[in-house]
């Protein structure tokens, strides 16, 4: 099935959007490792030119004859697409990498980020991998570096999540309701003010974000949880292998356009400190310890967007609990937190072809 | 000591600032109690000429005249100039109420909160009543209510600190940094695009807060933490009677001009249930319970700014732990946070006078 030279075919469903085109640029970074790569997205897009790897190539409508042949087929879409398509692309031989949530918590399909889980990649009995939500993977990384060494018993979490986790319709709806308040200095200092002058703005949120914070991402579910908040807990519980792990998460939507950041409380099992933390987490592949706050060195969205690992600063060990560790993480939500830790899941499953 | 008519004197120092223009135009809307109202502020701002319950009123150097005679004096001011002339006013008779932090863990100056410990402003012994940092008022009101039915055990508490929690110096470097950052739309996906725009306008922030989150507010101090995330644990300590509850804070600041917010997991010694934590809450004087998400029904900081009470909104209990319930708090930090709890006081010591 791979191209002449040996080297495998990939197809990327949803080539147009937030996270494929960070897929895009993303493949024409890193290593090399791909005979034909194929673009494809929904009707709306089919025909238009993208650049990859430096070289034009057309965007295909999605149908069979996209997947034909193809080694790997990596799906940045919403997930009643790929519930339709990656089950059709693994019967044609494929193996489908899926960055919607419409596997992500099927038993028969593993849930994989490669620094912390990567030999559950082999596994995938429906010929289908799945890469965890956005906000699972802005903080997974270095909490399973911790989890080895310390043992995770709880997590409580609070985000502060960027307008692009809703796609360019968020990115858009961001801009236009900054560019009608950012102007009007008095509004934020008025009950209402800033909603009225955010209007129609509002995109994809419930509540204008200009100036504001949105506490709800997701959909509304039993008890007052959110879609979210439910996945964060069942993706982390899947991917570190603790399905007892307690697990409480409040998703809030910030004025950033992207890079989520994570507000995280973890228990563990044994004693921690401040010190041992900062060592495990310093030496924690695709980690980036950034910790010396009287230096102003802590992440901030602004400054780790556009970059490949997750950033933790912060790091405290409780006044009051000797098991437990507060910290800041911040990752791009668009490049770990979907294409790049679904880029890097087409590479391990290439490798292993 | 009191005005003609028995109407006692107040007088405010620190006019002029954020919170001093807050608590004037309360002075001008709450029910009348007071004779004569004397204003008062820096070298910078006295003789400038403020309005107050309708009346032009000339803003007076502070010395010890303007304090002479006066039954109440609020303090508005930084800690330096409190811990200096607070004794002063007490010596001269007054009773002091300081918003400042000079006095709020001082064993003889009560920490109050009019819905949750009125009775301890009575007893001062250094003639001081001290009122909260604006982060523990975002959420002290609703989680007293809680722990006088549940017995409260344990927060961990994330923020949402808007910018004029800096005083007028934050809410200027908050819009100086949106004229720069807002109409320059791919700024928010580039490392550092941010950064660079902001320039010199971090005003008193670390980083630059426009389409960003900084997870800084106060001071360093040892293992991490920061001056205000260990005030808020020292804080709600005193003012709920409870010197082991474990309190772990995280203080993010976010680009809102007023309003704080607060994710909060809170741990109880009963088991709790959406239900009666509702229950509870809508029953809660100086709350509000605005929890209907599927109706967009949580708060969110450009809603409430301008009001007075604390607004709870995304109540759940945890799903793993039968005492955890976590919720989203949010308070206008320059009223209920600043100047409304301030002037609470001031009435509560002008009714006993």
């Amino acid at each position: 099935m791979t191209s002449p030279g040996g080297r495998p075919t990939l197809a990327v469903v949803g080539a147009t959007g937030a996270v494929g085109t960070v897929l895009l640029s993303l493949l024409s970074a890193r290593k090399d490792i791909w005979g034909e790569i194929r673009l494809s997205a929904s009707r709306r897009s089919a025909g238009k030119f993208l650049s990859v790897r430096g070289q034009r190539s057309e965007v295909r409508l999605l149908e069979g004859s996209v997947l034909d042949g193809a080694d790997v087929v990596v799906f940045d879409v919403p997930p009643a697409v790929s519930a339709q398509w990656a089950p059709i692309a693994a019967a044609r031989g494929a193996v489908a990498v899926d960055n919607s949530s419409a596997f992500r918590l099927d038993p028969d399909v593993p849930l994989v980020v490669p620094e912390v889980n990567a030999g559950d990649v082999a596994d995938r009995p429906r010929g289908i991998v799945s890469s965890p939500n956005c906000t699972t993977l802005a903080m997974i990384v270095p909490l399973a570096a911790l989890h080895r060494e310390f043992g995770l018993r709880e997590l409580v979490v609070s985000g502060y999540l960027a307008a692009s986790g809703e796609g360019q319709a968020g990115i858009a709806a961001l801009h236009d309701q900054l560019a009608k308040v950012a102007l009007q200095p008095g509004l934020g200092g008025i009950a209402g003010g800033v909603r009225r002058a955010a209007g129609d703005s509002l995109g994809p949120f419930p509540a204008p974000l200009a100036m504001n914070v949105v506490p709800w991402s997701g959909t509304a579910r039993a008890g007052g949880w959110t879609s979210e908040e439910l996945a964060v807990r069942d993706e982390a519980r899947k991917i570190l292998g603790l399905p007892g792990l307690r697990v409480s998460v409040t998703c809030v939507r910030v004025p950033v356009v992207t890079a989520h950041s994570l507000s995280v409380h973890a228990v563990f099992d044994r004693e921690i400190t401040q010190d041992r933390a900062q060592q495990v987490l310093s030496g924690a592949p695709g980690v980036v310890l950034y910790d010396d706050p009287a230096e102003g060195e802590f992440p901030t969205p602004a400054d780790v967007v556009g970059t490949d690992p997750t950033w933790v600063g912060r790091v405290r060990r409780s006044l009051d609990d000797p098991h437990a560790l507060d910290l800041f993480v911040c990752g791009d939500n668009l490049r770990k937190g979907a294409a790049l830790n679904t880029l890097q899941l087409a590479e391990l499953v290439a490798a292993a072809l």
